[in-house]
């Protein structure tokens, strides 16, 4: 569409009969003019550098081998190849995992922690909307030894898309207008992802507590966090942690470090690939929140970044 | 619940097991204490004077012979004995009829129109949302032969609960947040409802034309009708044309006239009995705007209305 | 922004102090970088070919007269230079029209109807939103003379962002919110440049109804017209009326109009310069119902529309 | 209104002429009819046995004191009662205290802790909205001593009626629709008086951490709660934690207690005086959710409580 190294060569689905994507979403109209139709593996093959998986978790891991074999690379949107400890992923997703020759030469798709690696990567597995928005908002503070790691709390917040477009009860207009509540307590499976990159960046097990709950909106994560300071850290004050934040993303395109007492929102990200972050030092405590388009920053745009680092294009093209 | 003169003894359902209706809905806890089961027509017979019925169109008509049969009175909310016609019915609703019987004797539940025959009525086609706030809006002027029959142009809008709680893509969180959009364009089935009650109010063939969309909201109707005068109507003035409408509900105890300039709004109805009207007079033409809560005076609040004067309790009892 | 050919050099409002636009609203962080301040006309001039006027009716035509003097190109998103009447604008707009000179000099800027005329244009007066729709949704009728011009009745549904970011209690979530009225009936202020457009197109006066309602969402607008044919049409049908508008609108590139049974809504249109469009016939009457996004294909989107024609460039250009 | 043992005498407000006040909101139609007018005094204490001051925090102090000296009970629901160190409330709410005599006598009026003391108080300084929710939620465990006083962490979202009615930029529809935010991260008014109750509960100091968000729909307030345990606790088990809560609140109307695995939630106590609480043991950590309709029991219910206990009422009259 708007990429100008990039061109989108095949559009499969589970799909009911061939139908052009812009006829299914009006908004395309004028951008892409493709059929989208059932997948046919070798057409794919045969037009395709790079493919995105924006499969259901357990069925990307049966595709991708097919697409890596004859020399594609993959990203892939699903939880498949995220975590690596394939019983952590039994146990979260209730499926045996089926390629676990490749979760190890997986790449977790998150350029602020993995560029270097992301850049030679065959296989991406793009991380989970929750996650990017933790990962991003904790890594400083992990990375340089801050925090008690046994400490962490997210309190985060996702808009309704997060859930795909399930089409349940729970799902419906008037279940979820004019309401607000948790779900999955401490049981999300968001979480051992985030606990697995934590632990690599602080070079120790960390767990995390995690509750997510579900907003009266289309678009957009806010996850609030709170961490005690570790012990050997002396009284600090916000501006000093702002800039430690902003020294670490320095060179990001993506993440913006707000200013003291002005806190991100979900409006400002909402439509656009950053995270914007605020970090806030409370004595022993210090408040961190982190907020995100989930659908891109949290998805696909967030793939297509991985997509400009692997091909070495500005690592923005059709991002801003 | 609130009603001093009735006691709820049965509420039957499709459930899969029998539970606590204020376990079901939580905010009823404190103020009725029942079993929800699956319906047992005896129990319902020994324990029940009046029954209402809010069952599926086509279901109502083959439970309602059985009560009526032993003496039952029956408060029917769906659309089988609205319409007396029942090949209209059958070209609506997509099904035989199969209790042409009471069609005649079912009497049309709106009381500010039919409230002398509801007083004896054994069962009550209780109206539909839409038809509702239409008829009290446009009682007045057909029934004194005011406006031009073949003009009368409908453009009605519905919060979600109009639907009930489908379980379908359409409804959504993600696909009605943030959308407005019109459907059943001039085919939805509460138009022959609205022909047929304005016809006998006008003694000639009324056939309007009706257009509902679906607003992004939880409760209310507001309908905007347009009509051109008749011919024998003299330049008139706004002031002129609330009078009349004052005078015609002037012992209503639900039909609120707006002043002049004053217009109906949803959020002064939600939760309530009430129908609001405003009338403007603009030249040849009159535009009149109704609003309703279509789960109260467009449903439950009018079924419990009828119960009222059926059994002679002040009107308003329950439902201020 | 994204536009190849243009730059945008200066961006003026009332303001306390300069600041980057890109902080007032972060989505531009990454597009643009420029100071946005207090206006200096003199600096404006200096640096502009064309100059986009968003100021508040009667500022305009204060502002416009100097930038006209010194040769630029004026594109003026208000109400200032739209009606060419000065006695019709000042019972509108309520104060006197100081530029009557170049009222006749400016151009309606809807290109679907004015597209030659505004090529040459050095003034544009960029049409108002609910006009934009409503006259899109009626061109093709009243210009092949098919429909009474007495009978045309406009119900139309504007999300909030209509109003512009007014601060009043009107304007509050919890007035807006779970809520939906009409508002200015047959009074709005888009009713005379509605009347004056399509007076042109069927070479006598034409004068509509017209009621516009207030929508608990944040951009679009939905119009659902009703007219009458006119006599002298034969019974058609709906897809004889669609080959119509498809054949009307076959080279415009932001008009769509859809297949029988498909109705526009605002989902499809919000973010977008497309006008969705669908007309049924129903026997004596023609139902058409128009959808745009009120802040792109109703206000900005159709400036830059113009300017693309204006500079003859391809005019689609940053627009899809 | 539904009171059968109170009667509502007068209604004052900063008013520019008297109006009924159900002229005002019109669903109190056919519920009251009183002229709402500007306040006189002695009128009030003529009519009056018992006064609710709904007054901006700072007045409520002024006008309290003239009630109370001719022997009238005040149910205040501002903050100028409720914190009992008038420096902190000086610090707090930015102006000097002048009714510090009372602020000893006056009761903090959330019933589940200081019934026996509310039914012979002559001041109720009603609480605050978020404060009632989180310290129902944490006195069983603080009255219990089981958890660390230093480790409370708050996270709360309320909707946008908790800031009252309040016309500025940031309660637009425009605004907050489709966003999500925090605000006064840390800083809220609400913290010390949610500190000095819990303080009092466990006979030392207690201070929280606590931020707000504002959440886009019109009523409801979910606090999610984060605490660690003290050291002398065992490891327990969620139905346990859940048993003691019962147990504390089991002679409570208008506390309910969530089994296992179901999660309070906004729907469920909007339009409601209930406050919904699940509590779930995670090893060394407890979470707890509690959620209140902030006008309700987050205000004016809890007000009508109250006044239910003073007079001997059943607590629950007017209130199911």
């Amino acid at each position: 569409m708007r990429h100008p190294e990039a061109r989108i060569t095949n559009i499969c689905a589970k799909i009911d009969k061939p139908q052009n994507i812009a006829d299914i979403f009006p908004k395309l109209q004028g951008k892409i003019d493709l059929i989208c139709k059932e997948p046919d593996i070798n057409e794919v093959i045969e037009k395709s550098d790079v493919v995105f998986l924006a499969l259901p978790h357990t069925v990307s891991m049966e595709i991708a081998p097919e697409l890596l074999k004859v020399g594609k690379k993959v990203i892939d949107l699903s939880a498949d190849y995220r975590i690596k400890d394939s019983r952590v992923y039994e146990k979260f997703y209730k499926v045996k995992h089926k390629d676990k020759l490749r979760l190890t030469a997986a790449i977790y798709g998150l350029p602020e922690i993995y560029r270097a690696k992301i850049k030679d990567a065959r296989l991406i597995a793009n991380p989970g909307c929750y996650p990017t928005a933790i990962l991003l908002a904790l890594a400083p503070m992990v990375a340089f030894n801050l925090i008690d790691l046994n400490s962490i709390i997210i309190d985060a917040k996702s808009g309704v898309t997060g859930a795909g477009r399930k089409i349940a009860e729970g799902f419906l207009f008037s279940e979820i207008n004019e309401d607000f509540k948790a779900y999955k307590v401490n049981t999300h499976q968001h979480a051992p992802e985030v606990n697995q990159e934590l632990s690599k960046l602080a070079g120790k097990k960390v767990e995390v507590i995690f509750v997510p709950h579900l907003l009266p909106l289309n678009r957009g994560i806010l996850a609030t966090i709170y961490v005690k300071k570790s012990h050997k850290v002396t009284k600090s004050q916000s501006h000093k942690l702002i800039e430690l934040y902003k020294k670490f993303y320095k060179r990001e395109p993506f993440v913006r470090i707000r200013q003291e007492g002005d806190y991100p929102r979900i409006k400002d990200v909402a439509g656009t690939n950053f995270c914007d972050i605020c970090v806030k030092d409370e004595g022993d405590n210090v408040i961190i929140i982190a907020c995100i388009d989930n659908l891109l920053k949290g998805a696909s745009g967030q793939a297509v970044q991985n997509m400009n680092i692997m091909y070495r294009f500005p690592e923005y093209t059709a991002l801003l």
